[in-house]
């Protein structure tokens, strides 16, 4: 086998991404501190095509140059809005149809591999690196996603956690089309 | 629903960790530049409960602090072994009845989630964040494994891609059980 050139990988344009339907999963990161994952999660976005990253609390936004060392661009090619209540953003989404689903260790866990046609459209709440998500998104949520983790830390980098999760709801939504 | 208090999620010791059977998965990495990335690919491959990292190349190990940051003790719970040549350890593990798979963007691409019971023991490599796997790895492998990307930049970040390859691999290996 032959690794492709990174000429020969097909690359389209940001307009004709721009265009694309989009799969219908909206992500909320909330109170993220570090701009090395927010810019990794924003890097995922564009690959996983998704709807729109809602920036809220403390997460640091593409104003901040040091999160482009990690978008590499992305931070252009996918849509964004910065908003300072991720309560105000789950209660708009919720209203407009919205499932809501926070990547979250409860007492009541989902599989990411198990979500369902009628969970889309989703609204996917990812917290702080060492709290996790706030209790009170928590409380509002629908589902709660959880990764099944087999070794001694049970715990996973953020931006690693969304990556799974994300990728796994794109898979979901693309087996019910 | 309720998010689990820390003290309420069960984490198994290091010690009954290491007693554990591992999913049959071996892992190369070779030429990753970032101590950030290696740390979290140890954090990572605790949660997947994989046999071994083999740190080749110019790859950091444990012995650099900087790793520690984001291994957060992953470092200690995952089996792992410096070897200069990545070539010598692919050889062996063949030998040894491994597929070789590397994660790469091929003419012969592979989904992470089409792999089959016959491709276990496999040997997952992972190479440097912006050449990807070397060439002569490429050429030796059995199986070149893609996640699929649909936006504008088709680059994951390298501890991203290996996340979401290496769950879906174990997710592979235990529907086979």
């Amino acid at each position: 086998m032959r690794k492709l050139k990174h000429e020969e990988i097909p690359r389209p344009s940001p307009a004709a991404v721009s265009a694309l339907p989009k799969h219908p999963i909206s992500v909320v990161l909330d109170n993220v501190r570090s701009l090395y994952n927010v810019g990794s999660i924003f890097r995922t976005s564009d690959a996983a095509l998704i709807e729109k990253l809602y920036l809220t609390g403390i997460t640091g936004t593409p104003d901040n140059r040091g999160l482009h060392k990690t978008a590499l661009g992305a931070q252009d090619t996918v849509a964004w809005a910065y908003e300072k209540d991720p309560v105000a953003v789950a209660h708009r989404l919720r209203e407009a149809g919205y499932t809501l689903a926070v990547l979250e260790i409860t007492d009541t866990p989902t599989r990411t591999t198990a979500v369902k046609s009628d969970h889309f459209p989703l609204c996917l709440v990812v917290g702080n690196e060492l709290s996790g998500v706030r209790d009170d998104l928590v409380h509002l949520a629908d589902l709660a996603l959880e990764i099944p983790q087999y070794g001694a830390k049970q715990s996973l980098n953020v931006a690693v956690a969304y990556g799974i999760a994300v990728f796994d709801l794109v898979r979901c939504f693309r087996s019910f089309e």
